[in-house]
């Protein structure tokens, strides 16, 4: 598991709970399959930008802020 | 081609040359292969977020900066 995906999954999931949203809120509001979130956010699947652009606004903010907190994590 | 993808490889262009590399030069920066560079930068593959943080490294900056300059070119 490479250590900027695994990063990637435990602030998406920080972000969703942040959120109050489930798994499956996201995944339906992200158009995307609810087993694959938790793929991600387990950091077993590495997300493409267009699947990164979906999540952030599902969750209201943009990929570029969303990644810029997945930075911070690996830089902590 | 799905927008972001094209916006995607329009800002990887426009980086590459304003670095003052060749295509192979990134490629072989970014341990990418150049024909991939090639694709990236025609729109015609979606990059992961780890694809990513290669090229933005291998072009001094940040996948969050990166990923910043391709909303402002989708928000033109």
């Amino acid at each position: 598991m490479h250590p900027l995906t695994q990063h990637f999954g435990i602030v998406l999931r920080r972000l969703r709970e942040a959120a109050k949203l489930s798994q499956e809120d996201l995944a339906s509001q992200a158009q995307l399959h609810r087993n694959y979130v938790g793929l991600l956010e387990r950091g077993e699947r590495t997300p493409t930008i267009l699947i990164v652009d979906q999540l952030a606004k599902a969750l209201g903010t943009t990929m570029s802020k969303l990644l810029r907190k997945v930075e911070d994590e690996t830089n902590k």
